[in-house]
């Protein structure tokens, strides 16, 4: 097996299908892997869920997603870790190579950036107990830093790394998605250092102009600007050899007919490396 | 003098008025300082420029701008350094402070960033010994990430010092600038690394939600999710003690009566220390 033939899809490049639509494509465009989004497993049924990707013949390369630790409020903060535990339960259940986290923004009413990473290392290390018990490694992901002030402070590679290096290696990770940390000088140089901690990698295209919603600029691989070969090399020296997820937010992919989406996919996936 | 006397206005912040116009709007408003760009000094004439300034009793903190070096055609290079020339006779006539580099995004038609990176460090060098004769310090900016691709792929403060540091201190420095670097873990560690290389400091707010067009996303001290005293005690620990720009591009106070703007942002500065 080489890296390209790691092939998921991640079902959030497909949103407008149900869980079962998404896995009935994965089949369609052999896709040995999907990528699952917690909102579809939950409209399945978790039970459901599980029995379609496995009817599928498909591994989970990871389910989307745990984090949101930052609130103001200490019922909130509990309420966040509460459901971190169902997700955690649910990436059992799954089989989920891992269980990515988007760890939030800053803390509502509040510019403390120090204080919102205090509690995310907090909540993190509460959950890494349930994580050990379970098996499911959690996946700290780095956003890119557009997105720091609302859905996550962590913003390089090598931040999230520090921060998983904190917890045993067998419960925490980072994602590597090529959207977020393509830009950064020490990008290579980081996943180089996060050796075995590498629990996804993830690859969309940076395209300009950026979208007036900045979530939805996303591009199949090829269509932007991020030189993937050198982030793909250096992620397989690093010794990860697990699914090469593509995930894809852009509202004009969602309004593509799904399998054209999937074949276009398919068909880029190799410029990746 | 404290960091909250060396209030300076960039006319940017103001950028419907001529130089003359904003010189007069300094003086009404009792700034001691002008950050200028050089769109509208050419309009002036460099030396009606010089004489408008000083006429007004202003200090000039910055020249705006040098750099974008990244270019895949030879006599494109050629020229920007010609420019970066011109721009650095400019500056050493003004008397500025600095003249500000905003680097280049990617070379046109490729996706290399080490090649871009590595036209930056050699365009810099090419410039040392002109910016050293005229008795100018370039100012190296990062930009945030988020302009990496098409304006600067110097992303990090970190790495803007790095590259200053391989070219003699007298002649090359870093700007900190809040918008493009608040997010960064290591924004403290870096300005404190940094130390006397610091040569300019620029202050305005990340605003949610952004515009469409992110380059104008930027808001008065206070209006956002800046936390400032951090980073302005950080920069003053370090040693700087020149002036404090607000820079801020944005429509809407673009649109504003520049009176109104200037008051406002004199009302704010306080707040950012």
């Amino acid at each position: 097996m080489t890296a390209a033939d790691m092939i998921s899809l991640n079902q959030a490049t497909v949103n407008k299908l149900t869980l079962a639509q998404a896995a009935g494509l994965c089949v369609r465009h052999e896709f040995p892997a999907i990528g699952l989004w917690r909102e579809r497993v939950a409209e399945a049924g978790l039970a459901a869920a599980v029995a379609a990707v496995r009817a599928a013949g498909l591994h989970v390369s990871s389910l989307c997603r745990g984090g949101f630790f930052t609130h103001a409020d200490p019922a909130a903060r509990a309420a966040a870790i509460a459901d971190n535990k169902a997700a955690i339960a649910e990436a059992a259940e799954l089989g989920a190579d891992t269980l990515v986290l988007v760890s939030g923004g800053l803390v509502p009413g509040t510019r403390d950036l120090p204080l919102a990473r205090r509690m995310i290392a907090d909540a993190i290390a509460e959950l890494v107990p349930v994580a050990q018990r379970s098996g499911v490694r959690l996946g700290i992901e780095a956003l890119h830093p557009m997105f720091a002030a609302d859905r996550c402070v962590i913003t390089r590679l090598g931040e999230a790394l520090d921060l998983a290096l904190r917890f045993p290696a067998d419960s925490v990770g980072v994602v590597v998605d090529t959207y977020h940390v393509w830009w950064d000088s020490t990008v290579l140089a980081d996943i180089a250092r996060a050796g075995d901690r590498i629990v996804s990698y993830q690859v969309c295209d940076w395209v300009l102009p950026l979208p007036a919603d900045v979530l939805l600029g996303r591009g199949h691989v090829g269509d932007g600007l991020i030189d993937f070969p050198p982030i793909s090399a250096a992620v397989a020296a690093a010794g990860y050899a697990g699914y090469v997820e593509t995930e894809i937010f852009n509202e004009r992919i969602w309004a593509a007919p799904p399998d054209e989406t999937a074949a276009t996919v398919r068909e880029r996936f190799p410029l990746a490396f």
